[in-house]
């Protein structure tokens, strides 16, 4: 009987998903394929394609000439038309452990791969995705490890008078424990929102794989919305699945919004969840705009977190001409404030190709004047979530020790 | 300074994003624009291409002659070539309140929209997709209501010694009310898993707008994986990135661990939330392939559940010339037992156009024999989401009554 059930359910499977994989467009090819040696093939079929080509984060990147001036854009280059239609790339060496992104170019249009359902966004931008050898320090996989939970939820914002969505994991253990544990609030940059961290940072797995690994201290990891004008992540909202855009007009960036309701986050998480209320157990770490949130939010409530990390932002981001010296003398008396208070770490992370390099050297020189410390950290590429996803592992296992 | 800040910051955005729209092929065009009447246009930006089609689930289907016999597919549209190679189709008639989905065919190639970053995943394939007038009744929609959480998170299944991934819906007011409450159990088909009812069937939306509108009891929904044989969906494990199938082997579908192993998943849900632990508050539902789980499961423990849905399946799936009644036998006097231990609702759906529907037309002969009482749901369409979640949004209200 049991092979006549699962022949009955195999008919039923095949029937309900043509249609699907007509819509979809599926193929049968493997692509990508990751070899144990670390090397990658793509494959795409079209056979009437005059012209396959490749571009990912992967290949030598490409200046392009842009209104901006002279910009490096991920490279291209061409695939091999086989039998059949079929074209092919495969890398000539091993790629680094890394979560990598690319898309095809047939006939000068970008199209996905077929044979890859794992595709990312970033702003109003789609793209596949893959990982080598579980990322770096094998710490971007979902491993055989005690695995923590991520929710997706809502909070109540007095101070901006409306409900917002915010993303929280807790550690692994966590609901049938009776601890109180330190947390971690994540900010996102100016094209993120609450879902970039877990997506795009590889949040819950660099988490779960550091607490398993026994290098950081099971913590709750907060990760909000940081465009005070938008309740949640495009798609998320009651605005439905609108096309996402650089923090939706872009008014949060310049008011102060995300740094006057931030209580409102913190007293949201310390009456739901099991933490310890105090600045010993918490951090607060910010990419890019989030860090720039980071830096004023520890600054202008000073004596709420032990723990601060920002990445690729200059603290005090002046440049364009801008003469205006009233926001940083304050900003000045609020850090030589925090610095009186103390606090146990003050991490900074920037990329040696980051369009804001020279602008975190000025603000680490602005820091010394000031004996404001802090602890520095360079590292290769730009402005990019390969470095973010490197930072947090990184100052994740420095907390709350 | 405000201003300059916001310039500097505009910039700032402008270069991080360049790379990520170099991959990702972002156009700056809106598609699909869905008008005030509901009429939808869809846009492509392809000055090279020779023919632009569009295929979607809203348009007429076609007829495909395949191994399996003819069979029906997604309709095609030809678009227009407007200036600048902008290629445009206008649906003929407002489109009903559903959600969509859809693909183009350039030259014969299957591309997504670059200007629509909403995907969703079905088995192996992903289509783009957009909702019409919030969908069915209005409750695909996320509105400006309460709305509850989603949880993704591991339990610990002692049956089949592995930690397994589910995803948990907690109604609004869960975490700060006292009250506990009733659980309804979801399950998927054969080619989803835990993040299927929640993506393609719009769960946590229809229970949160059902909520809203007071239709439906606050209730905890818990959306396990039926494929025994994974840990999670797919890239969601240590299994990685890997290309979905259908229950990866199918071996799932024919033994009984689903069934077997299904107290692990209540014990788990009743020892770590507030949930009211008896028949009258517990109901377990699925579709298709976890519509046989339903009536298998609520048939072994039969005075576990007083709701039972089962949708697009029918409960004595005979067919292909099966010859063994043992399997049927013992299913008839379980189903003897539950019907003598009593349950309040026993509702089953089917569409005219599904393939199993002249099976399901059996099983109501036979249920009618036994004696065995149960509500009956014809819809039009086949073996499909878009009645799947008409059945949730019909089935929900009907609960803990």
């Amino acid at each position: 009987m049991k092979k006549l059930f699962f022949l009955a359910i195999s008919l039923l499977m095949s029937l309900s998903t043509f249609s699907q994989q007509a819509l979809g467009g599926g193929q049968s090819i493997v692509s990508p394929e990751i070899r144990d040696n670390n090397t990658v093939t793509f494959r795409f079929l079209a056979p009437k394609a005059i012209k396959v080509q490749l571009t990912g984060d992967f290949l030598p990147s490409r200046k392009v000439e842009t209104s901006m001036g002279i910009m490096d854009a991920p490279g291209i280059v061409d695939m091999k038309e086989g039998e059949n239609g079929l074209w092919e790339y495969t890398t000539p060496s091993p790629l680094a452990p890394e979560l990598y992104m690319y898309s095809f170019i047939v006939d000068g249009l970008n199209v996905k791969d077929p044979n890859n359902v794992y595709l990312i966004r970033d702003v109003a931008s789609v793209t596949n995705i893959f990982i080598v050898g579980n990322g770096v320090n094998g710490l971007y996989g979902v491993k055989e490890v005690p695995h923590g939970t991520l929710a997706r939820r809502w909070y109540d914002s007095p101070t901006l008078k409306t409900q917002r969505r915010i993303t929280v994991y807790t550690p692994p253990g966590y609901e049938t424990s009776k601890a109180s544990y330190p947390v971690l609030y994540l900010l996102h940059g100016g094209g993120g929102d609450e879902e970039a961290w877990p997506a795009l940072g590889r949040a819950a797995q660099i988490l779960d794989n550091l607490i398993a690994e026994g290098k950081a201290r099971p913590m709750i990891v907060v990760m909000p919305n940081g465009h005070t004008q938008n309740q949640a992540a495009p798609g998320e909202s009651s605005q439905g699945l609108i096309k996402p855009g650089m923090g939706g007009g872009g008014s949060s960036f310049a008011n102060a919004d995300m740094e006057n309701s931030f209580p409102d986050i913190i007293k949201f998480i310390e009456s739901n969840y099991r933490v310890n209320k105090n600045k010993a157990n918490r951090a607060i770490a910010g990419l890019s705009m989030g860090g720039g949130h980071t830096v004023r939010i520890s600054a202008m409530y000073p004596n709420t977190f032990d723990y601060i990390g920002v990445f690729s932002m200059p603290p005090f981001l002046r440049f364009i001409g801008d003469t205006d010296t009233a926001f940083y003398t304050k900003l000045e008396e609020q850090m030589r404030a925090q610095k009186k208070n103390g606090y146990k770490l003050y991490w900074m992370g920037c990329g040696k190709a980051d369009f804001l390099y020279q602008y975190v050297q000025e603000s680490r020189k602005k820091m010394d004047e000031i004996g404001f410390t802090y602890t520095y950290r360079e590292s290769d590429g730009g402005h990019i979530w390969r470095n973010w996803r490197i930072y947090l592992s990184e100052f994740v296992p420095l907390l709350f020790k």
